[in-house]
């Protein structure tokens, strides 16, 4: 599985169970080629006529990789792979590529309440592991924002809401990136606007939330809650709006619009607004309140997240989707490890959808590491017991510390 | 030519004729070397006191590729290379270098209209290849504006003009990116504010248009022209504003200013601006209409323009003039591969006034795609028969489809 | 210490002297592991409980490179290195690092007027070189804030104290990149406007410069002042803000706040305003004035910066402290060489602080770029004779050149 030779410890370290701090469910039900296909896609729509998406990166790895733990030879045609996918079933693929992902707890965004993706319980169940939640604050406020009457009823209902929730979680998290940017202003918004939006919101409460008044109010009551049960905060940051699984459209209710989309505009918000260098401010506003915010894939800006993460204490950072869609991690993974300090590195496999992608998640991030590590042990920058140390601190240290699993 | 070891059909599909999607024309005449400097070079000026354009990856690149072609060893001296090239004339030398490039096609940028440059036909027949037109729609629009006398006239001349090039021309191009930034709005502009903006460019034809109203008039009429014709419009992207022989002055009305320049702030307009990540509101409005978009050169934000290629149906990506620029275009040819399918990349060398760039552009090209997969066979990433085909379809594959060549 | 083999006179070009075009001075006091920790981080705070600022690529190879320096074997602990440091004594330390980075001439931004850090008479004694003074604007700013009474006193002041630092100094630097942001408007600010500015600043003097006016108007001075004398300007560019040095608090009024810090939102300013892409109008301004612009660490936007000392004839560029910081530099390097002429790159260690981060600089720096050397003199790229012109010329010809040493 490692691509190149390492001193036995370094090589433990690599394998050693990892904490998938951060990933979503995948799907439960057996899927046919266009599904299929949306789903290692970002575009959200079919591939143009004559091409087809397993020509990505992410396309190839899915059949070099994950074949071979469905009894296929390396490389076999889509058809072939799909074929003995719907063979195996969708249950007995899921339960192997969780379990081949050698993870020990998965971290689970499980915003989606219908029932087509494992929620949590399932994704430990089938991958042999413990898991827990992630609260997706966004969706906290579309269920309050489809019940409630008045804009004080909205209010309250999302402070119960998100306070109850939080309460059986190990994190929350936000996508406000994604729906606005990462400008996010260092101060509360007035109390007279937050219910001059919420009266707006309430009169059309379908669409995700693009508000930017009560945007930054639902990201400062999340940054309330994590502060009074001592949770941290992810921000999704970087390309990942379109990635991971047919977002804005394609698949419909289920996964479309649900993941961490945003309307209008195709596929995808404006990516140079999820920069994470634009939350600095943001992240200075925070610092004083001890909250743990933890910057989500970044890429292709990681090397943005990298400097945050070195220049406050309570910034963390992963590259989560971007080593299984690039499948070329290895300069992904070795550009984050330029600047993030050690113990601010978490993996996390953004996996969506399919269980290859939480199969992926680890392998690629396990591989591209092991060279990352090799060429330092190599040239005697770095000793072989710091290697296994670094190595275990970002495989599962750094995460079982702030989630405090 | 390779630099490394491949199986055979992977070399066969990288040495195979490539199809040259987005260059301009060369210069006919000999050049002096202040000429030959400036168009090697960025700066729109003459080196600093003490110092040479052929300090320059792509000025040592000159002389260590394009000397052999005639008949020099590698790594000749400035002078002597020179002084060969006069002695070849400028005919000869730019047949040799075109034909090296091994490219069956090129489709050609052929704005600018003085004699100094080759025409799509004669770069054609010197390469010993297909040529066809790109239609630069912000030429049309000077031509335009220089003779009309009414704000009428212009809007009516300018749709004739562009449908009767279009009529001709395998794509549009539009450098809207280098005049006025990405940030383009997804809605046309209203008809009373065209016709305003028209009246104040007639009553000053004499720059470049700036003019945003107009410039979102001029790329909306562009889309609509594509769209009925079926061809893709071409975008210029990232920092190449500045590159390609001496843009914003420098060599007078020929090349300078006409290429890919921006009027005022030197040499190039502001590099930010033309980050195609800004291109994503825009081209999700675009995409409902079926109209290929297409991001040329991108660097160093061809991150970003590999995943708008992933996100949306209707965007392809090169890299245009980077790797030549560049000349260590291995990782930059990568960092694409990172995350556009492949059915999405197109090879493009951006040449530009000298035959050095269009043979770099292929040899670059060539050298940085063979590191590429031989990395990803070697490790068993990809298959020997995948690496052949992608290679094959960026090489050549995927513009034939997109421009119906 | 080179970590590749090269040929003879390419490794006697990277041993040979730097011109250490940028750096700040070092303590002179024996500093405790809580000192020495911040001074390792860009955090300005100490690490999380059970975390340590060692555990950064800074740390790791203070404990391999500098370690064996003060008589350890590579790799030892921290609380080993450290002892060892205290007993040496900073003295003797600093001797020993300045000395080992093999330097030829320091040039200092001794902006610090208090007594903990070596002046550049004493930086030159301790690393048996020359030494020469950078004049930051700022702090000239600072000094006459707190001193002037009257707007017109405070410009008159300013102007004159501008002047007669500038007789003494080799160059001037500006942080307004981090204070404010880089997006520099290519005109001087109304003299009304300047006066009411002013005023405002003298009822308030203490905290650093952040009005926008005020801070056109001394980046303007500075220019004028360079432009008469003959010097370069550098900018601090990218997200070197909040690194070097425990900066925006920490180490309190000595180091902290004092170096490259920004007021308000934490440690660090906007890092997406400090890309230095967001000079290019004000670059194009300065041009005709012949004042060479020197754009200092860049990172992650040194790709950016190369462009603009590609694109403009008076831009320069190094990377700074991220060499160091990042201890993989290889990467750095390289993309810098991607497309900077090589007439136009300079060494500067960025050193802050700690003598470790100066002999790290330049160990690094050789290191990266023999690697970058090596890889193009093996694969035919660059003759032999190219790769150690380059080599003097970016290590120290050109600082020669550009500052008239």
């Amino acid at each position: 599985m490692l691509p190149v030779d390492l001193p036995g410890t370094v090589r433990d370290a690599l394998l050693a169970p990892l904490v998938d701090h951060h990933c979503h469910g995948v799907r439960r039900d057996d899927l046919g080629r266009a599904g299929f296909e949306l789903l290692i896609s970002g575009a959200g729509s079919p591939a143009p006529p004559g091409t087809t998406h397993f020509d990505t990166p992410l396309g190839v790895a899915v059949r070099r990789w994950c074949g071979p733990l469905l009894d296929l030879e390396p490389h076999a045609p889509p058809a072939v792979y799909l074929a003995r996918r719907e063979e195996l079933g969708a249950g007995e693929v899921n339960r192997r590529l969780l379990a081949g992902a050698g993870v020990v707890a998965f971290l689970v965004d499980s915003a989606s309440q219908d029932g087509e993706l494992l929620s949590a319980t399932e994704m430990g169940r089938h991958g042999g592991a413990a898991a827990d939640e992630l609260v997706r604050v966004e969706h906290i406020e579309r269920d309050v924002a489809a019940s409630a009457q008045l804009a004080v009823d909205y209010l309250d209902d999302l402070g119960e809401q998100l306070t109850a929730r939080a309460a059986r979680a190990v994190g929350l998290k936000t996508v406000a990136g994604a729906l606005y940017g990462l400008d996010l202003e260092g101060s509360r918004p007035a109390r007279g606007a937050v219910i001059a939006a919420a009266n707006r919101r309430l009169a059309d409460p379908k669409p995700p939330l693009t508000d930017p008044v009560l945007l930054h109010y639902l990201v400062w009551s999340a940054v309330d809650v994590a502060r009074e049960r001592g949770l941290p905060l992810q921000f999704h940051c970087g390309l990942g709006g379109g990635l991971g699984g047919g977002l804005g459209g394609g698949l419909g209710g289920g996964l479309g619009g649900g993941l961490e989309s945003r309307p209008g505009g195709g596929p995808l918000g404006e990516p140079h607004r999820a920069d994470p260098a634009r939350l600095s401010a943001f992240a200075g506003a925070l610092q004083p309140l001890g909250v743990p915010m933890i910057l989500l894939h970044s890429y292709p800006f990681h090397r943005q997240a990298a400097y945050l993460a070195a220049a406050f204490p309570h910034v963390y950072v992963d590259v989560g989707l971007a080593p299984p869609h690039t499948a070329a991690a290895a300069r992904v993974i070795d550009e984050l490890l330029e600047l993030a300090p050690f113990h601010k590195q978490l993996f996390g496999s953004g996996a969506c959808g399919l269980a290859e992608t939480a199969y992926l998640g680890a392998l690629t991030y396990r591989r591209a590491l092991s060279r990352a590590l090799a060429t330092r042990i190599d040239s005697g920058e770095w000793s072989t017991a710091d290697a296994s140390r670094i190595a275990h601190m970002i495989g599962s240290g750094n995460a079982r510390r702030i989630y405090r699993l």
